[in-house]
């Protein structure tokens, strides 16, 4: 049986695992609201980003009173350590969500994405998911192969960003600058996402390992 | 005399106002290169953010050290894990600033700024350093009524960035689509950087009264 200690250790990666899947919910919901101009999804997203934020502020107070309570040491202290990285990525994962719901929102009835961009966007939003995904996996199993799997995954995320520069300079871009910046913003916070759930993969290997990748 | 673990957590203190320093520094010299087009300047910035993560390197460190030894409680652990925190917020600045030089890296000998709004982007330059600033300030003196200023400073920010996008949508805007993704990212780099500056000086809020600003 596992003590009261490693059972709160436990419960900080149970935590973590539901914020993935919390920023995995809102980052889906927002690409589709984004796409189909859905207002009522794009509103969703942007109120219960408050779970996220909640969950986060349990994982911050279980950390305090780890610390504060029990001294953790070596692999210990570097779950709790992680812990408050991971969690503060995962929440910064929920706000780039809400970004995204934001300028569906302010687009609404119309769609922020032109017809030729559609596809591109559809899969920045898939590569979104899949990458927090596996990051959730990883910090439910420490598996370190597949957390390092992660960066392949994310160089996918880059191609595509560059991509939806090259359809906005292309010389039958004919919508005008306000599509352009709705869409540079856009391509941004798909790209800051996948950023962020790489880094919670770091994280999983630097609590196995004790070394970060570089 | 202060002990050794008193002057350790002092030295945590010194490395983050060491940090401030140098993501001060950086935006001040990304701002320069991108308004005169200097590519040595965006040079030395994009090269000296080794710095930056280098220092932000030896604060975790210190961390683990002070953590593993010391079981700090109370005030000291609030404020071993804000230092986690904001050697996070800080780090993250220097990244901006590296994004801020290699827009003007990229089109060296060009600007990537055109002259109308060479005002807003110098002064959205000046209030990130006052920022950092400030910020800086507010981790070596831990005072609260200072810190909760910084919030009103980037109000200021908030409406520049919302200036930069009249300024892009207005009819006669005559540089077609790629300055305007080039200043859509810049103008993002700067409010994210004034943001990190407010939650460091939030946090310091948080280690001295145990409470974060709202």
């Amino acid at each position: 049986m596992r003590d009261a200690y490693h059972e709160e250790l436990d419960s900080l990666t149970d935590k973590l695992v539901e914020m993935t899947r919390l920023v995995r919910s809102a980052i889906s919901r927002a690409t589709t609201a984004l796409l189909d101009s859905d207002l009522s999804l794009a509103e969703s997203v942007i109120s219960r980003d408050e779970d996220v934020n909640a969950t986060f502020a349990a994982i911050e107070s279980s950390i305090y009173d780890l610390m504060a309570r029990q001294q953790p040491v070596a692999v210990d202290l570097r779950m709790v350590i992680t812990a408050l990285r991971m969690g503060t990525d995962l929440e910064r994962m929920g706000d780039l969500a809400v970004h995204v719901a934001k300028v569906a929102r302010l687009r609404h009835p119309d769609s922020a994405i032109p017809p030729q961009m559609r596809s591109t966007i559809l899969e920045m939003g898939q590569i979104a998911e899949n990458l927090v995904t596996k990051a959730g996996a990883c910090v439910a199993s420490r598996d370190v192969e597949s957390a390092l799997e992660l960066e392949q995954d994310d160089d996918a995320m880059d191609r595509l960003h560059r991509k939806l520069f090259r359809l906005l300079l292309a010389k039958d871009w004919a919508h005008g600058v306000e599509p352009a910046i709705d869409i540079t913003l856009i391509g941004r916070y798909y790209e800051r996402y996948a950023d962020h759930a790489v880094r919670v993969a770091q994280d999983v290997v630097y609590l196995v390992t004790g070394t970060r990748p570089t």
